[in-house]
């Protein structure tokens, strides 16, 4: 019953990891990626302090490779850094890589309509220091969360859906709003779609989560075709959206067992654990730079 | 590292429960069922150790229950009970009813193709005496698991697929082998769709284990699919067989993690366990009666 | 993406259920209980929804049922059933017997210190409706979540701790705040042990949440434990409180899979959420009364 | 309901992979150490498809790689990389290491007594290929699973336990069926103490699975004292064996779920799938050498 002892009320920023930079590296496998990578790194006095790296064939095809350096003074060290791998990993080897300094929180938008427990959960998190993340705003179509949201100190903006099929004055509402402000938004239990041109114009990435396993309950009400179909778990899928409604690079997945007894609302609670849950994940993973997308799918190291 | 007393090489037989019935009442529900049923189990000395009960409306619906009784010299006493059963459930009440002596086993034919692993833990476990179930018989349309099964003392007969589209014959190759042997069949990943006509002639359960977590991926390949489409857990379903392929009443389901890292040869391993798991827990639940269908779901006890 | 229809901002309130009461009866195992309770809840025109039965010897021992009853206009038919259970069940059959109206909260005092997760998940459960309880005060030894919790719009009560070892003086000053005004107590990780004669004098039900899969970790620090010893699953168990630290009947435990990547702050920060979730669901039960007290264990219904 | 392709009645060996080896490295960690592992690699023509570190402090501390690798004719080019990395990873970093050709099995003793499920399982998974292992012999204290081991053709030796306390007589002729045979025993519900002589003796790894999920119920009768404390998981363990009883290293452990429901016997019969898996799944990583011992814990990649 008693103390750990670094438990307190608010926890220690764990999020952020000072001196700390990721470095993710894709593309064609060859022989000698690691060694050259590895070689700029120690260039640049970067200590390598987890790496997980996979190639999806042995003998060749794709690449990827996540390495978490610790650098001394890394603000310092970061351009010439950069400089070398541009030069070495980009140029020569022909591949794709990011560096990501590990203690700026991400800047994150968040969507949300009626329903509180997935955006709750996120401000929470980050607000314990749980996530690298830096919540600029939350825009909804509805005003019932924005009470919520304020309390965390937080801006609250309401652009209201339209009310026929042409959804372009809200989203252009809501592309103004996150122009040049965030680095990710976050779809928690967002109800409306997004149009292809939304999505090109924002020009970050958008995660969403679904209320089902996906790819099983495509679409609107998962959770009463589920009940209807007598499935013995529901579970929930976050992803990145993509034009194609669901069928986006999963990023996370979770379920829990129901059985008869669970009338449609007590699946729907059951439900909302596992969704709050799989896209806290999803956010984390994404926000720690530990996501790759490639074709539909996802390398999660 | 010590030992639990009650295990030995071969532990004594947990599935079959000397003196012990179940009864399992369903149908309309109205006010007074479950004292009905109690009465008529007290006026008889049954003593009532479980009982489960569930309606899907609480005012008025779908009534469910299943009793577990303990009856001194229970052969003695069931032709009365049933006697009462009909005549107060059955007549009086409207309701269906079932009556089954807990210490006899269920009389089970196995059909499978040439993967051993649904199979082989199903013999596994009846020679343990952990399912109340005797294996009549193993039927293959191939002969890879004959040896494997004849070294349990269980007959094993190989009948061929049919050439061409016309299963007639097999199928009543097979009927004619299950005809008066066995209470429930069970298709232990059996790569043959059963034709209406055989499911009507037998005219006992068939429950089938599907590899994949449906209704997601139903058909062919799921494991490949389920590759492609980048999911992060796979899955297994048992349900029992109906004309609709894939859509019959589902008994159990569960799940393992997977991810990039698996190739689809690991992913086919990794499944065949929840395969044989979720198979197994089936045949135990059907085999103890807890298993009620209604509609196109089930209620499990 | 699209909503299931039933769910909104504000989910109505599942946990309160009109018309619905729970009947739980548990003594002496004898033969015509089950139909002696079903027959008394006919006489009063109570439908009965749900049942469960549990024996813990086919031939006699300890006997638990919990019922679930709908009953139209229940408050009015209340008194005599009342009258009726004490005359059959508690003083003709010997049975411990209660009934609970199951649209009336349990009202609920929370004790909390810094840590706001198990708090924090409470509230929120409280405000969406999910639980049959009302919360009438949250108490804490410090005063970091006073904010939090008066957003609720709850009272806050701060209670130091005592500095030398004599803790009669804020344990007064809780039993006070507390007398006649709560059914029930809940530790949302509260890092004070209580007495035995604190126990004793509030005399109602105290639920603790301890961080760790009891019976491993017993005592302070299981994280920092856990991670020593290097188990792969850390944990989380919701228990009544006894005067044995640690050792009260267990109502629900939950675990969550760790490796040698997870810092300690890391493995806390896993551990807080399988120990909102554990408590979350140990409250639950135990204010729709699904939980019985035997020996030092539990039933749960 | 179809067939993923690649299924056969036995598959195809999944365990065994040509051409590939596992390095493992470990040490005090330094800046480089992935730089020149790597560089020494790539001399040798190995190209990298697998790649785990882990350092446990980011400012320095221990450090622990494991890299798979392909490379073409492996075998031509063993002598010279091992001769390379005793120069620069061995004598020049000062760093544990070791190289495993990933395409030649393990050779595995396997104790056991009288229960059958994790013996059993461990031979059927070893035939279907799943295990890069190959089992040399089975000893028993008792002659129950005899014919069950010699129906795999694996040759199975029957030393009794010693009568009294002195254990040296049977561990000297088990010590002498094993030396020069084996590189790893597994103990699958081998129900005697193994001496710290006999340990010394055999020098190679000891595998056990303890039935319950330790710490919790360290020594004889887990399950017994798991229902009496009335815990809502069972679990199980599989660690290195060392002269402190069930204080060894960690491998892999895993739990199920159960309730006042479950008999001492059902306990028994649900923990020993959970038993079966968890050894299985140790065995399958150890023999893939993705476990390092470091202090009493394992870092397992």
């Amino acid at each position: 019953m008693g103390p750990d002892r670094v438990v307190g009320g608010r926890m220690k920023h764990i999020g952020l990891l000072r001196d700390q930079a990721s470095l993710v590296v894709h593309g064609d496998d060859k022989r000698g990626i690691v060694a050259a990578v590895a070689a700029v790194l120690t260039r640049h006095r970067a200590n390598i302090i987890a790496l997980d790296q996979h190639s999806d064939d042995p003998e060749g095809g794709a690449f990827f490779q996540r390495t978490v350096v610790h650098v001394p003074d890394l603000p310092a060290v970061l351009p010439a850094l950069e400089d070398d791998l541009a030069a070495t990993v980009g140029a020569e080897l022909g591949l794709q890589w990011r560096l990501r300094d590990l203690s700026v929180p991400l800047r994150v938008a968040i969507l949300a309509s009626k329903s509180d427990h997935c955006l709750l959960d996120l401000l929470w998190r980050q607000r314990r220091g749980e996530l690298p993340i830096s919540v600029s705003m939350v825009i909804s179509n509805h005003t019932d969360v924005a009470e919520d949201v304020r309390f965390f100190d937080i801006p609250f903006f309401h652009v209201p859906s339209a009310a026929g099929k042409d959804k372009s004055e809200p989203e252009n509402q809501i592309a103004k709003l996150l122009a040049g402000n965030v680095d990710l938004v976050v779809l928690a239990r967002y109800m409306q779609i997004l149009s292809g041109a939304f999505l090109k114009e924002i020009d970050v990435p958008v995660i969403n989560i679904h209320h089902s396993f996906l790819p099983a309950f495509i679409g609107a009400g998962p959770y009463k075709r589920a009940k209807e179909r007598g499935v013995k778990l529901i579970g929930s899928t976050a992803h990145y959206v993509t034009e194609d409604l669901d069928e986006g690079p999963i990023i996370e997945q979770d379920v829990v067992r129901v059985s008869h007894r669970e009338s449609l609302e007590e699946m729907i609670r059951r439900g909302a654990i596992v969704e709050r849950e799989v896209l806290a994940r999803a956010v984390l993973w994404h926000s720690q730079d530990r996501v790759i997308r490639w074709e539909n799918r996802t390398i999660v190291f």
